[in-house]
């Protein structure tokens, strides 16, 4: 497409926060200084668009703010975003202010939100994938996955000091929606006895199996690593099933929950973060719109949002048969 | 009492795990080498001595265990120890390997245990206050208690980072059985809204108001904290109740769970064991059995073990008092 | 002495920063608001007041500081303070903002500029000891203490997995002024293979005689723990003068520096500060002036300014004690 | 290459250790019970190999050690192996062993002994990149890098409360050899003020042109990160030349040192670990011998040893770009 010509940017997180938005805004805003653009925060997502919670950022609101977890620029669900009445009224409330383009920093819902915005209005927008889960398309890895990862492991550390200590059975539930990307890493990180995820089935009967054989080798602790989207149920429910086959064990339940979305994000999440920052500005720039910004090998790619957010991504069977190889 | 002579002394941990642990045991170790004492592990706590697994330890099997958490002489439940023909065998193990006095590293049921053995056959013993939950008397601090606070207010402040990205309200449940230690520390050290804790009840209504009135204030982030033990339910509970009074609130549960045991010892819980370790070995030599050595007022202090676990130790008021203006 | 009628509290921190420091801010603010009293914030300590850098705090200024380390209200040397006209000007630019009365966050040399001023000008003012070194009497722990022992424990376990894995000596110098307490408590907390702290003069023969000792016992890993303001030198002179005597060692030095009075506060600092802080505030409600507020057995304890400055507090010799018989 | 048959592996971990080594060596020795092999831990590198410090390793060597910096296996120089005298004995000692293939951890130097050690005995080896430098080609990271880099950002973190609570000038020098990897990872993850690696000359005139723009534009802190090998000398000494450029400053210096090389290994670190391990022994098993097995885009890659200690891996321009950008 022909660029457009951009002289101010608003920049919004929307949905569920994840570690490196932070760093994600400060790249771009300090990215449109370099360019001599105005950059605009806009607060609480498209909440934020639609009643006009907009202020422009100088280098003061973005110091500090690189290694903090959350978003400062704040996250709110828009229910009235999703109507064309709402969308009207944000479309003008960012005319009001002069801006000629959008960074939108999210998950898939805020990138459909981008992406409809830019269908019906025009506005140029690039999305930054930012996200625990990693269940995006058209990126290696989404803002806040690596950090995710590294807290899970970190409880997990701690988890089985306690199950080694008491020859115990944990089951850990971590998070990711319907993706076992945490899951996955968090458990051939802890040397888990297994790891139960979205793609993949395991018949309760096939874990016990796994768990007695464990016993008798008398490895010392047991961790069984659930994600949170899994059809054969949490953490929770499927201890319980354990149990039934395994009443003499000594089981227990912990479920990680919201710890994993904040802290300090790590160092290849402040530079995935800064780098798709930068390439979001550049991006918009030399007119690439409706594209979200990724890091594929290493490089920056953009790929349409509509086919970043068909969410085909899945576990690498790869991925799986080290797991096994690591749990056997 | 008339010091018998100790020439060899089994430690050993029992009960709930708790970072520090590994320290005590290593310092008792390492003190009884210092008097040329021989020095016994007796893994898996009361059920190990039952069983005779027991091993006579050198200084390569406490070398690198300061710093980990959980306990490598394990710990287990024993339902034997509580028969007196269990106790029996118990004791019979000890003579045959010549072990003249315990060092039992543990909670109120762990030093039950070693009042009761020495009742029963006269061994000298001394107890070590080896629990997160801080709610034993004879001592200002259990070992574990201040881990456990810092690994409390780092998932707190991970969780913030969220709260505050969101505007929600978070119900965060902490450990502690039916004291409120850790909440109260964790409470005031990461700012809460509010504190619920076993030994002083809110009515919800109390909660709801205090709630109302910090929205009013456009505070940015609630989180309030709940000790497991508490009457008014656990933290799931009580937010189901809030949820019924302000119904538009973004409410979520965390519970922390099992992580609250593990981790690396702070350096206050390092320390503390140490000096503990080094006083449960010295205290025998001197001839001070069936007691608990604690630190008061940075004083090691032998509390008869009866007068140790009858718990009468709860938060302190002016605590409370501290929290409710902080939290205004 | 008869309480005046305070309204307006300036807080100040002064000299170097430590972990907590925010959350004393806090504490006495929020005090402050508690008792219907104006909070003002005198930024860049002496020095902005001299320069009239004197901000009203409301509750926002507040929000999300107790968790970070360093000052929000900056801290800077003021050579003009030390003059009476530097003072005179401080003075008058308090008055015009009709400040009461000063809380003052900082070591030695910052009360000692409180006590100056207070009996200069009456301006009722009381102390708080913010300072990693531990130095101050009328306390048993100052207020940031017990963070910068956990950031140099967690440094050393580091330094440790590569000190075993290389059979290394290690020699690592901590903070601490002309005060052994880090080192102190560091190097019990690390399993040191020796402490030299400035209160205590080791020869190097005798190090290296210990060292040797150990080498014999095939201890794979030793770490020496240097006090910076000891008086056989830093860690760096040590090590070369113990390279003299043991050529064949593998040897290094790590000087843990400055990031030791960083990072989050400790849930112990936090509650310290948060307990300090209003203790500040409700003194001088009641009259108490030129005195620092300090927690002795955890009740809050007032001790005049030139008494808690003259610095006679030192490393406990019981601590010395079991450093030793831990280390043999 | 057609494959020899393979029955007992050997491993060992060579020159610097980095968090991850534990994981790899693990993972190589549970892969090869997954086969069928027996698996041999050579301890102290070459050196162990020479004195026939090799022992068989069963599942407990390798429970628990995942998530520890270091390595167990242990790492030694070797002057000996230098000569042919000494890998003469090194080779006998493996065939009395039976052992007939090996898994090296480490470094270039590392790797080029056992590329060395293949061209005199033929003895079937395999290279995994240990070390936290990034400097070995044939890999997109090194095993130990990611963790460097979140040590070397954590530490900054807290050096830079102190820097911003005091306005202060920070140079502070990481590690990684004669490569800017870990200092333009940890700048751009700190929001350095600049980055001085040896891959890039700064004048020292352009430094502090940089310095004094941001003083003007009032940045409240400067963190300038400075990569141990660069020709304009280490920390301090550039430190020392700015300082004659601007006397008025307050200027600090911190040298991160050791502690880079040590502590658990992140959750990247610990996957990649994993994988490469598995690999190493697959990578024998189908006759992939003198190689390095390494990660580029996610899959495992077999390179020749000659080639990959061939050091012309050099941080990447792109890097700079936004490095640039993102400090103006």
């Amino acid at each position: 497409m022909e660029p457009k010509t951009i002289k101010k940017i608003g920049v919004l997180t929307s949905g569920g926060d994840s570690p490196g938005m932070n760093a994600a805004i400060r790249a771009a805003v300090r990215a449109g200084f370099y360019y001599n653009l105005e950059m605009f925060g806009i607060y609480r997502g498209y909440e934020g668009m639609i009643q006009d919670d907009i202020k422009r950022l100088d280098s003061k609101n973005i110091a500090h703010v690189l290694e903090r977890g959350g978003t400062f620029l704040k996250s709110a669900r828009s229910t009235e975003f999703k109507t064309p009445e709402g969308r009207k009224k944000a479309y003008e409330n960012l005319k009001s202010h002069g801006i000629d383009a959008l960074v939108v920093i999210g998950g898939d819902g805020s990138l459909t939100g981008a992406h409809l915005f830019f269908q019906e209005f025009g506005i140029p927008s690039i999305g930054l994938p930012g996200t625990i889960d990693n269940d995006l398309s058209g990126t290696d890895s989404t803002i806040g996955f690596d950090t995710a990862c590294n807290t899970a492991i970190e409880a997990i550390d701690k988890i089985r000091d306690t199950a080694t200590s008491h020859d115990r059975l944990f089951f850990v539930e971590v998070m990711g929606r319907d993706a076992g990307f945490i899951a996955i890493n968090a458990g051939i990180g802890s040397a888990a006895a297994a790891i139960l995820i979205p793609e993949k089935k395991m018949p309760i009967e096939h874990l016990v199996e796994k768990l007695k054989i464990r016993s008798k080798a008398k490895k010392s602790s047991n961790i069984v690593i659930v994600a949170e989207g899994g059809k054969s149920g949490g953490a929770g429910e499927i201890a319980e099933k354990v149990k039934k086959f395994l009443p003499s064990y000594d089981i227990k339940v912990t479920i990680l929950g919201h710890l994993q979305r904040g802290g300090a994000p790590s160092s290849f999440d402040r530079l995935l973060a800064s780098k798709l920052g930068v390439a979001a500005v550049e991006g918009l720039l030399q007119g690439k719109y409706d594209v979200m910004a990724g890091l594929i090998n290493n490089k920056v790619v953009y790929t349409p949002i509509k086919k970043a957010i068909v969410d085909d991504k899945s576990v690498d069977e790869e991925d799986f048969r080290i797991a096994k190889i690591l749990s056997t």
